[in-house]
């Protein structure tokens, strides 16, 4: 592994406002804890975390084409998950496995957010495990990127 | 917390077999390697394991109800996540929090894997990450179960 | 009437559980309570009565071939309703007039519930009307079976 | 329970020519005698019976609110179940139980039938047991209204 | 054929209104018009003609019941072909044979004018032909009810 | 504009019962303070009221048709908005603007409350406002009509 | 009128085994004699009758074409009216009123049969009245086409 | 009531257009006049008014958090009623009374625009009413908010 | 061809009954006569044949594990071709051709049996040849294990 | 058995071209060896063979009519077998037993060819099983036609 | 290239009566004109130009086997795009380029006219662009056969 | 023609990556070249060419107000035909004629790429060709705009 590497930590929309948007469904930890807590879990392994959070598809779609260099995401689409094609074609292209986190349940909510466009990209999916859901993710993700290729 | 408490891993259908089914889309890893694995973790928590495997429906309907005073689960329905309508109606009187894990990433398979009967009751749903996925269900599963009641 | 003759109670996934399992929904009647109920029923009518419960739907489906001889049956298949193709293949021979019975009224409930594969071929449905329900497809089995042949 | 207390018969369109219409699904008992049978059964527990039979839905929904007072329903609503929302709407303000009841297993018939847009508020279905499906429903009905306010 | 028979005319909602209501799709030939027509063409085989319009579909299902003793039936359900299924069930009572007319071309209009939930119960279905649609099913029903028993 | 006009104000099925008929839904408005209300607010622009409501759909056809003179119209259609064909068909005869209300906000409701088969015809729909609604509705219908021929 | 006219007749696949095929549902009269009938009809009215008959769509297509002077048309499809799109093409460009022939009623047949894709184009369609169909349509059309331009 | 509140304008896509695009479906008042007409009408009731249009759905949801202080909203999504699932979840923390908007009346449109993704969350919708449909949505707003806590 | 190799009949849910049950629709063979013909059919090739019937599917799936190394199997899924997705999942594993059997000819049968969900994962269908059927994919399942690898 | 009678072997659109058309699906055998092979295994039971292949299906339509003295007949409709109404009308007639052969397995492949609308009327279906399913259909197709009348 | 080779531009139903059918939706140019244009623009880079027209399908699929030696292919199937499978079929054995070309723009059209079931095969679909639209696909057709193998 | 007009040539999200994106999909082209490509086509025609490509819906949005002065409009919308529908509405008021350009064939791909929203509005759509598509639409739009007006 390289000394200095980073991973990509993707937030959509509204995803900025957690810990006070509807906190009986996304709960009360704020986006800067999650963060935090992201970044001290891969610090462990030797990565570093680009953060990125937009209420505006185009720019995600951006930042998806300019972190092509990390060596894994997370990335929690927010509503884009629904509609957002554009950002669909852009993560079809990054080219380092990624894993797709959503804070609440979706199959417990309303019957449009049973099914993401995105996730058949992804290399896994995790719903439902709250704000906790992104340290989970990352542990994840870091024992996926630390197999040897072509071993999934 | 008590001294001696169990979490339950219930796995469905052809779950036995894992390792030398479809390596290509289940991995290789075995079914008791991964109990082996699943044991560990929870007994770093303090916690037992019971264990259950079956291919037949109706003995996991038991398991559930046999195994309600557990103060958690991680359940692989395997098949049984397409019309494993009695599984359902008992995992809905489980009492503890459980987890849905399954090894493979479902929306990159067959449409009739998109969804499962089971997730909205579930507390949490981990898909696509391999056998390593039972694990993360392990730390996620101990993470929630470690929160005050009321806390979610 | 030969002096000596039976109906069947038969009881599908998870019902061995009456009176646990989410009373909210079931009622906090028990299987055993329920089905002294209806033998007392059928018994004032000079019929006996076999009782089969199982989670295990292949052995609801040998249940109903082995049953064969009785006068009439009260079937309440649980969430077999929705998947138990086989059941309905062995009710579909089964001779005798059949009442399926449902203690939650089904279309008050989750959607997937609003409709029962087995419904068309039995002779008549209760839904809702809780543990009195058996009581009452006794009731109308009796009257049902107590009709001249080509009375329907 | 007062001593002079009423229940109300509702049946629609079409279920004056009971008797003689298409015999051979809706049997040879005509409502007259129908309704004579479930008066007895209801008197025998001290109720009385108000019975409002139309071919005009705007007639049935006034015969609910006007009959808002009694201590329970048998609504056999005919071909309204199908897109009979006004009666719908005035079922859903209905105060007391109420039983819907089908001469005929709906089931077992065309597929419009399959599904009753009132039964979602009915305390419970009762189906297919011809004209004796009016007196189940009443020995259903009595035993409902009996139990302790809040006990189902 | 006896010296004094009769043929039904049934017209539904809005069909009073013909020949000021939208001109441009249902024309300008009043229902006195059609009546006049069909009259005399029935009358030159020797039936006489009963004539029902209701905007009330009740009044019309009575109708249906009133007049099971004519010989034949000419039925323009108006809107009532789209949710009339009280009307529908009284049809499926009537005796002879009935023959539904369409002022307009029903599949070019809206879809919802596509199917009739009456039709499968006719003799058969003219659409289109304007207000000479009905003096057409005249002819078609007089020749209809000339054949001999069993044959059609 | 001629001294002597009139407005119509159309409610159809249940809607007599407004006031007492689930509250928490409709409000505790009755249907004559709306009717109130709505006579002052158009009296003030010089115009009269006509109100009908009826829960038969053939006299809301019947009286569409009579009132065919009025220079608008404001509908409630109750329950008929979702098989009220009937009344579709005499509303599209309607030669003056008239728009929909609804009390409740109807997407905010059961599905099958999602659309009204009127609502393609109107001028305008207003839904969710409450009894206020007809207010809301008569004001606008008043800058409505008031607009020169040919501007909408 | 020009005193040379022709109308056309066409028949779709199959129709040439009318009355050898499947007499329980088209009746045992054959082409042959259907087209006497017809043929006999129009010239009561001065028209001509061209028939064209064939199992191959493309010869319909063709006949369709060639035979674009003629002054109106009766069409049965056969089972082209499912998927028949050439047929409706050709027909969408046929300058005269033509009236679309079944002899069953397709309602009361297959799923399958109750939507003609060609139905939309007509000026009528008949269904249902046997071979006599044939006939009545002949009536129709020559109503039809002696009617002033621009009056439907 | 505070001397100095505000509630929110807030306009979608494309609406900065009004008055020039497609006036025949949007009519000819621009979006000034509109917010005109609306700031006049809520300041007579003592409200200021902040505007907000954009093109961009990110946009949009910024100013839906940045202005969860005001009174209340007339929100017009444009075509963001569509697929706009960012705007509808910040909508969904919006903590004060708001009222959908569309100049056009929607259901007499495509299909595509029948159904709003926002609707279920909005107060009430008000749809057809042309450019009057904002200032009679500021009238009713302004009844909304005007109501005791806990009265709708 | 190695001296001692098997072929594999595997038979579904309610398929013990065969010769009893519904004659009219599978048939007066029972599975034992089917049985002896087939086993005969495969001798001839120098093949042994293990039979397995249950009505559990769980069994079932355990007989696909443990007769993995058959060289070929007939299989009967009875009921289990609608959602025995256990079932589906162990097949798919099998490494040898197998042909899936319906006695009865599935399309001219209910819709719910139009489709197999096991239908894709077979060497080839055969249907609606009564009891016959086993002994023809017997003589076709010879055929295709005769072929050299690569050959289909 | 007359001394002298045939089977029919029909060929659907394409078939001709066996053998070099996409040999990866339909394999490398020529219709010329598969109708030697059929004919071969038909003669020795004493039967002939008649053979019609043809791309147009009106001419297969003829085909079924003019060959419908056969005591049966195989069927590969290839591609019709999706649209292919006239050729289901003429096999509808078609007196004799005859059975439907697909050359690939249908449900392995697109969609759209999961569905065949002639299966529900032949008395069998083989798919799957290469250009060995003619050799197979013929013999099935021999023992059904050897059964005493009235035996299926 | 060698000196002497050949396109293929095939014309479905109906295409042959072009600038006289429905010159609003496809124009007044005729196929001759057409084919004029696409013979000089494929003529200047050396090809040659095969064409076909036919009403009949089956004469499609053999023009298509026919002209297999071609180096690309122009196709406007016409109503062979709804369901032309067998055309489908035999396209999908054309080892040459070939494009699709409507003349009109399918998705302003009938809904029926959205989905071509052959444009999956295709190189590429070109819709829209009146009789210009068979000048375009030969320039892109020449630009797509001109490029070295296995760029695309 | 004035001496100095221009046209446009839109792409919307990801488009900026051409060459580099999946180029087994997209092609090798950057959209620097392609723009080059298209920039001299059209000059050779007199024309120039305005360029925009943006990843955000709303800049697109705004683009397509700014240059509604251009002559004509080669419009790629990218992920934006799924779901793009505030472009949509801005594309509806665009007046002049614009093309719909795709570089892979959309019916070839996923599902969800088989209908574009932007379609119905477009002059003409042109998938497949690859990034020659763009040359070939300034071709085909070069000679729709030639055209006198009124001529399509």
């Amino acid at each position: 592994m390289p000394d200095n590497v980073d991973l990509l930590l993707l937030n959509g929309p509204n995803l900025g406002a957690l810990g006070t948007r509807k906190p009986e469904v996304y709960g009360r930890t704020t986006l800067a804890e999650i963060t935090a807590t992201v970044r001290e879990t891969v610090a462990e392994a030797g990565y570093g975390l680009r953060c990125v959070q937009s209420d505006t598809e185009g720019e995600l779609v951006r930042a998806v084409h300019e972190n092509a260099d990390c060596f894994g995401a997370i990335v929690n689409p927010g509503a884009l998950m629904m509609a957002g094609w554009s950002l669909r074609d852009a993560l079809e292209c990054f080219p380092a496995p990624w894993i797709e986190v959503h804070i609440s349940n979706l199959w417990a909510r309303e019957p449009f957010r049973h099914n993401s466009i995105l996730s058949a990209l992804s290399s896994g999916v995790i719903s439902g495990l709250g704000a906790d859901g992104y340290r989970i993710a990352a542990i994840a993700l870091l024992h996926r990127i630390s197999l040897p290729a072509g071993v999934s």
